[in-house]
Formats: C-alpha cells, structure tokens, sequence
C-alpha cells in the first residue's frame, strides 16, 4: 500500500511540534526574527537535541504552501500507513472511508473529530481526492500523525475487502434507506463512507455498502458540511457503543 | 436589541443569491468579465427585476473582504434581529449561544448545523466576538438568512433572561459534570451554550448554566473544533425530542 506522501510538507507551531513527537522530521525552516523566542524557540532546541538539520530562512511564508506557517515549515517524512487488512484486524473495527473529498480542511477536521469519538482508522483515496499536507496537517490538530490511515487506489475496492474481513459497510448519504441514529450495525465491526462535498457517496461505493442512511434533518432542503456529516456519524458511533456496553460507558 | 449591522457585506455566487432572496440586497457590484454568463448573468437580472442598483467593477476581489468574491459583491441592509423574550416564546424552544467564538467561518457553520437540526434559533453577543458579514455568511450556506437571530451585549444577562422565562440553559464544556447523549433537558425548552475556541465557556456564562455537559470522548486528551461540538450539540437535541415523540419521528 503506498504512503502518497502524506504529511511531508508541515508548516505552523502546533503541526511540527506534533511531526516532532512523531519523530518525523527531516529539516527544519525556522524564521530569524522568531527562532529565539518562544514557543519557535523551543521547537529549534528540540530539534538540535534530535540532530535535526536547521536552516534559518527570512520570512517563512516565501516556502510555506498554507498562508499561516507562523514562522516555521518541516520537511517530513511520511507517516506511516498501513494495509486495508491490518486496519481490518485491528480491536473492535470502527472505521471511516473519504469518498474522494476534495477540501483538505474537512478532510483533516474529520481526522480531528474520528480520533477524540474512539474510531480505529480512516481509509482515503489517492486519486481525486484532497493532498494530505500543512493545510490538513494543521485541522486535524495533531490527529493525522496518530490516526491509523491506509491509502487506497480505489475506496469501492477497499469497501469490498473490508467486507470479506467480516466488516459492515454503511454509507452516509442525504438520500440514505434508514436514519444514522439508532442505527445497530454501528455497534458492529463497520467502516462508514462519506462522500464528497457536494456530490455525496459516488455510485460504486454506494452499491457497495451494505447499507447507506441519512442524517435526520428539520427540513430536507438542508445540508451539512462533510466534516460535519462525519464528525455526527463518528460520535453516533461512540454513543451507540457506549450505550450498549454499561460498564464501558461508565469508566468514561 | 440592535442588529449590530449583521451581514451588510456579502459576497460570492450562493451568499449573493440568498441576501437576493431574503429581499436585503441594496447594491450590487459585479465583474464585468463574467456578468454576462450564468450563473452571473442571472443574478444580475434578478438584481434588474428588483430596481438594484448595479455597478460593474474590473475585479471584484479589489472591493471585497474575502478571498473567493466569484465575481460578485453585495452591499445589503441588516439581517433582521429579534429580542431574547421572542426567541424565548417561539415554539418549543432549542436555542444555541455563542460565547464570544472568534472565527466567522465558524459562527457561520454553526449556524448552518443549528438550521438543519431544527434549532429554534441563535443568541450571539456583539462584542468580543466575530463580525457576522461576508465570510461567515459564506460558511453558512444561506442559514445566517433564516436561523432566528438575536444579538446581545452579554450572554450571561441573556442566560439569565431565558432562565427566567422557563428555558433550561445547558452549558457544553470540555469539564462539565455529565455527558451531553441522553441529557433529558434538551427535550425541554432549552438554549446551549458553546464556549469559544480553545477557551471554552467563560466563568459568569458557566455559573449561569443550569448543568454543564461534556462531549464523551476515547480520550479526554483529545479536543474538538467549536463548530463540531456545537453540531453534535445541536443533533443530539434533535434525536432526542424524536426520539421521544415518535410520530414526529416518523414523519422525518
């Protein structure tokens, strides 16, 4: 399974101190004015301590991909990944499939929001879909250096396989059969499919799920934000479980 | 309660389209390059039909406060405000507060999720807090045209007053005392009140709540963004009165 090169490019205090931790630094660009201060400052000698080679540059936006680099860039290596069958042999599998989302903030967001609702791995697509760098590195506050993730050429294929590994598959669609709430497969070992921003789930990995419901809404002619969409049905995920296991429940 | 000149600055294809529809639009200014193509070219002739003043600009981005105008800049009256005792008498109330969030793309998505899960309306403070205008509206996808709004000088005053009339004010924080799933008060007339970013609630919002409820998470490690907590707020609300009163439920 190829890694993409997710995350090789890194940019802002919060994302490289999270790189750093990961132990995925390579070089390290840090702006003259701000490298003796905090909190860049600490950030250089964590560096130094690591060997990290350092280059002092003179405004970091003129190598920073994202508009805020807040005076510090890292070049990377990429973060692991791991096959569609380790992820489906991992715990009791809760997993989340991007359908091709095209918004690097969404799809960083619903990294931030799978990890903190307990969900076991995120599987996305390297065609089509959202380069996986500082932008998204930066919203998912730290969750993509620690999220399980497996890069697939094909989501649909991926949604096959998972099935074969005795894993439900439940789309997540504003024209869905059934409503994402009290939904029991989420208490089963499942991966759900979100779709793209606008377009929703494409039309193989609908036929490729098991299931595909909605989010109820006050009035149909609303929508949601995919990271929105995703964050609900990974904390519907969370909650489900929570109710049908007490004990668990409680030591929350 | 002053309007505190709410939208009076919009900007790009779909925010333009609703302020049209909303009857608010009072100037429009459009690129002169693309006001002749749709979807352009259609807002303009609405813009006719309606007696608009128009003003063709060579770039639209010079006159705008956003990034992405798509050509088109709307100057517009104020979103019409309501006082807190109508929102306090409209229906069965579900209200979401906004404690001083500082990011306008985040206020807008709120107000996005809190429209589609059915929330009666918004209280938000004009100071110490986000201007409402081109950018917010824009994450809003046409809700800040709708969702009943109504703007205060301080949120706890305003807590204090739907307290008094009858609303049970439920606090979300990263520390409350129970969890927000299953929280009986949100099937009664309630308001949610969602901290800003990073700083969560402030102390005199939060004495003024009734309950503090935390979002459960797998690690309380883990954080989440405003917009998200507040959509899972505002959710949960939802599935909850439908889940205790089944024929609404069943008519979704």
């Amino acid at each position: 399974m190829a890694s993409a090169g997710i995350g090789r490019s890194i940019e802002g205090i919060h994302s490289v101190a999270a790189a750093l931790a990961a132990g995925r630094v390579r070089k390290l660009f840090v702006e003259r004015k701000r490298s003796e201060r905090e909190p860049l400052s600490g950030l250089v000698q964590k560096a130094r301590d690591m060997h990290i080679p350092i280059s002092v540059v003179a405004d970091a936006r003129e190598i920073a991909t994202s508009t805020t680099p807040q005076g510090i860039v890292a070049e990377c290596s990429a973060v692991p990944t791991l096959s569609i069958d380790v992820l489906a042999a991992v715990g009791h599998p809760a997993l989340i499939a991007l359908d091709h989302l095209q918004d690097p903030q969404n799809v960083g967001a619903i990294a931030r929001s799978a990890l903190a609702a307990g969900m076991t791995g995120m599987v996305i697509s390297d065609v089509r879909a959202a380069p996986l760098q500082a932008t998204a590195f930066k919203a998912s506050v730290g969750a993509l250096e620690t999220l399980p993730l497996s890069v697939v050429a094909s989501v649909p294929n991926a949604l096959a396989r998972l099935k074969k590994a005795g894993i439900w598959t439940i789309g997540l669609d504003a024209d869905g059969d059934g409503s994402l709430f009290e939904q029991e497969l989420l208490t089963e070992p499942c991966v759900v499919v979100v779709g793209a921003e606008g377009d929703g789930l494409s039309r193989l990995a609908r036929q490729t799920c098991d299931v595909v419901v909605s989010i109820p809404m006050a009035a149909q002619t609303e929508s949601l934000n995919a990271s929105v969409s995703a964050a609900l049905a990974c904390f519907e995920v969370l909650r489900i479980r929570q109710a049908n296991t007490p004990n668990e429940s409680q030591r929350q």
